[in-house]
């Protein structure tokens, strides 16, 4: 598909391009990238929003030291025509616009350069709320890929051809209606890349285990003892290991089983998580 | 709380900030607000996370025009001693950092000056995989308060006590970690604002309706008629209205069956969505 393209198209969108702001980076101000660092690609009419949150704190530390990758891909150059069209009306009538297969085509062909096509190697996503629902297990898979290409909808949705052309996955982060899928990219990135080893500190990575269990996690105090009248439990002052762990155990427990009857039979089921 | 923090401090985070970069802007900058606009309040370590997505399209639009507004609060002008602490380790022990009820309990002070303590009217939430998933019908719900306050969390939570003393709901975006609570914020304001009105222009509106029915959307085509071999459903080019809807009506079920019994079972049950 994207030997259609002209040159200078294929020339502007094979360029990097990985700034929060509208101005361009030259390849000089990138992060540096570690050799076979996990990479995501991501096809956008919206390059400008990342890195977005992803930016922040450590995973932007992460990425300012190669450890992981941001690559997007502007989906506007592939359009059609003059104004570079990259929707078009639903086919049999309706509202919205839908996303053409052969831009999203084109777009994804472009991703796919120098990528396995392997989809336990490097998964194609669109991010969608017809999808399966992103799971910790789900980020954990996409952690132990080399990286992924991540389609990012707007409008009424993408032409279904291009979705089975390329055998891609449908991931939703939940029952709810995004304008688009650019924050739904940045979270499902976030959950996966804060898995990816070095990325995170020791101390947070140990934290990562109390959410492996499937269950929600117990309630957290600190300093100060008291306060607004609120004083801290006082087990947990009470520097008894065995009772602290297993006031956290039944807080965690009760709690699930509260607010999340669905995990708490999943969890009791030994499927947790 | 804020009567112990010096004047500079409350100076600081008096100011709206708004920007998406880490220069502060001037009040000139904002955008207009509508009187009475919604108006969401984000207490956040990372003030330059937004507007971020927020900012594009068509609820970056809506924004400038004032339909809807966004203040952040820094959480870290409230921090303690010279280095403005924000957390501290957990009671009892344990991995990770804790937000601390004295410092976060004063960002949500200065966030409630101006709204309406009723939680109808002005609902305080907190952004946590612990709390209660996040649906339509509670975007929806958010849409029609005057606006929201949300906390990003960070590290390993925050203390148990300023939730409780707040009566702070909890809302998760999910069942999987990310390492903060921005990226949720800004899913929870994209799924809400796109409900106020005016927000969207007509055509996007009316692809509300199709999500309502709890059901996921039948597939989506459009030019060209055909594609890499593929066509396009020889109904949906028929012109017959009566057997174009039957055959959304089709696949929107069997999609729904096969991917999310959950929802699936709540359709037949009479309470989609």
């Amino acid at each position: 598909m994207t030997d259609e393209r002209p040159p200078r198209a294929v020339k502007s969108h094979a360029r990097l391009s990985i700034s929060a702001s509208r101005q361009p980076r030259s390849l000089m101000d990138d992060p540096p990238r570690v050799k076979g660092a996990w990479t995501a690609k991501i096809v956008t009419l919206f390059p400008e929003a990342f890195p977005g949150t992803l930016g922040l704190s450590l995973l932007g530390r992460a990425r300012d030291l190669g450890l992981w990758a941001l690559e997007t891909i502007d989906l506007r150059p592939f359009g059609i025509g003059r104004h570079r069209n990259v929707d078009d009306t639903p086919a049999g009538g309706g509202a919205g616009m839908v996303l053409r297969a052969d831009v999203v085509g084109a777009a994804l062909s472009q991703a796919a350069r120098g990528t396995p096509p392997d989809p336990e190697r490097w998964p194609v996503v669109y991010l969608s709320p017809r999808g399966t629902p992103l799971t910790q297990a789900m980020a954990r898979r996409y952690a132990q890929a080399e990286g992924m290409t991540l389609l990012c909808g707007r409008f009424e949705g993408v032409d279904e051809r291009v979705l089975e052309q390329f055998g891609i996955e449908e991931v939703s982060i939940g029952d709810f209606v995004l304008t688009g899928g650019e924050v739904a990219a940045q979270v499902l990135i976030d959950a996966t890349v804060r898995l990816i080893p070095g990325v995170l500190g020791n101390a947070e990575s140990a934290v990562e285990e109390s959410h492996s269990n499937g269950l929600l996690e117990h309630p957290q105090y600190t300093k100060p003892p008291e306060w607004e009248g609120r004083a801290i439990p006082e087990v947990l002052m009470s520097g008894h290991h065995g009772h602290i762990e297993a006031w956290r155990r039944e807080m965690s427990e009760k709690l699930t089983a509260e607010r999340r009857p669905d995990l708490w039979e999943k969890h009791k089921a030994g499927k947790g998580d």
